[in-house]
């Protein structure tokens, strides 16, 4: 199963959000206009817009709402890439060049902001202050998120707990709130509104697990990056800690953060229980997220969150 | 006259904002506490929530409501400042250190992004959605005239409209908005909002023609750097822009610029007409400032907008 064919019976509302965010980055100042748009063609899963639209299926569905909140999400997560890539000095995303790696740091720096900004401005578009506050949130929530990270960078006593606030913050939240928001602006009853939110941060942590796991575990062409980068960055994800403080083989491993051989780090987390404790995890965020989902009505939508979790445990890259 | 003595009957509720700006940026998170005080403490003159508070009094003057919008607009000012002292890769800002150069410039990014983001989040708590689409569109513009800045840097060939643009996105909406919201958070009749608009578009235009003024003929020591700093990074402002395109001497000046000799460049256009042009131009903006608010009612409030006029007119540094 692929993520578009999950999608198909919404695409022709998809087509019509992929015009609404060329239309939404639209501006005179050429600078903006061209790093904007290169963005934009760089592609992306738009899962956040396609959340959106299949919260909105629970409540009054109507794309004109919609499509400001569906948007509006899209160019905040695109925002945060931008300005990941100037911190991580990254050359290519997507197999894409990066603004700062096509322009500068200072220009990648300016268009995340703009876009940011552009993205909050769209939301305004409708008069719901209860949807302003959710998307504002979310940025601070984004941006702590990222200042956790660089703070937790190489540190090794970090607490399992810690790792689960940061990807909350980082993934999960923006995921949730595309859920929630979705059902919001389509004003759906608040007890869906919650489940839909539920359902979401619960995707959004297996999403960012997964994610972590397939970064030891998955097929480097696949990924475009060599096995281990995270750890080779620093970032230290859940089957790395589990090796660290839980395996009954952390002492060995302690001796090779000690001595920093990274190469052997990686060796070792990609065939241990590490690998098999954070699949477990995920699994367990995936079926409370399908379990959010039970008193809701059967209809097309809540079908395709099914298969979008179940899409997620079993994805290989 | 100083800037203290005009806000005097102001000074309670200026202290009441500064409380709350302290509370604005309150996390759990010690890095991001840490860089967000570190730059209030760091200063600045507060004449955002001095303009909110001064527009506020031209309608039904609540504090509780006019804070909100008050510690918005510093906050986005401060956001920005952040970010631009990683662009200009500054180590000081008003004598202090940056950001950026006590900590890194990823933190710098993300405690930019942070406040950005508690600055609309602390809107919201207002419920008129109009209020919260002039503070997006506001960041918008910002984003944009920085972009601006970027592109015209070395540009020789720009217009006068061109600078002009691009002081009215960089300095002059921010302080227009300023006026404005205050006076919307207050209930103030649609003349009145729209004049402290133009009151406010105006004063900023004259303020940053005066800084670009002072930025060649000013005191060194008084302005902490030296002169023609600004012409020295390759920002082209009014006074030099002034000798290269209209100077009876514009042929001499160019010759300068063509073998980029910027040191004779500060002193031609110290001793230039193109100040005293640059002077009659934000005496032209202070006058249409004044001439905005001659409806309104007399009272303190107005006094004191006429007399922060005046002293950007008079303003040594």
């Amino acid at each position: 199963m692929k993520l578009t064919d999950i999608f198909w019976p919404f695409r022709s509302d998809m087509d019509y959000i992929e015009r609404e965010l060329d239309r939404a980055i639209d501006t005179k100042e050429p600078v903006l206009q061209k790093t904007s748009s290169h963005l934009l063609k760089a592609g992306g899963k738009r899962i956040r817009p396609v959340f959106v639209l299949l919260g909105g299926k629970f409540g009054n569905y109507d794309i004109e709402r919609l499509k400001h909140v569906a948007v509006s999400l899209e160019l905040i997560h695109m925002a945060s890439l931008v300005h990941d890539d100037v911190i991580d000095d990254a050359e290519l995303r997507r197999g894409k060049m990066t603004v700062k790696s096509k322009w500068d740091n200072r220009i990648a720096m300016y268009t995340g902001d703009y876009i940011f900004a552009r993205a909050l401005m769209i939301a305004t578009e409708l008069s719901n202050p209860q949807i302003h506050k959710i998307l504002s949130r979310a940025i601070v929530d984004l941006c702590t998120g990222e200042i956790e990270q660089i703070r937790d960078l190489h540190n090794w006593n970090q607490s399992l707990r810690n790792y689960l606030r940061r990807i909350k913050r980082k993934t999960a939240l923006l995921i949730a709130i595309s859920c929630q928001l979705g059902a919001l602006a389509a004003d759906a009853t608040p007890d869906v509104v919650h489940r839909l939110y539920v359902y979401g941060y619960n995707v959004g942590m297996a999403f960012q697990i997964t994610d972590d796991i397939l970064d030891f575990i998955g097929d480097e062409k696949k990924l475009g990056k060599p096995a281990g980068s995270d750890l080779r960055q620093g970032n230290i994800t859940l089957p790395a800690l589990y090796m660290y403080h839980v395996s009954p083989d952390a002492r060995c491993f302690r001796e090779l953060v000690k001595e920093n051989r990274v190469d052997e780090m990686i060796r070792v987390i990609r065939e241990s229980e590490g690998i098999q404790v954070a699949r477990r995890l995920a699994e367990r965020y995936l079926t409370r997220a399908a379990q959010a989902l039970t008193p809701l009505p059967d209809n097309k939508s809540k079908d395709a969150l099914l298969k979008i979790a179940r899409f997620i445990g079993e994805r290989q890259f």
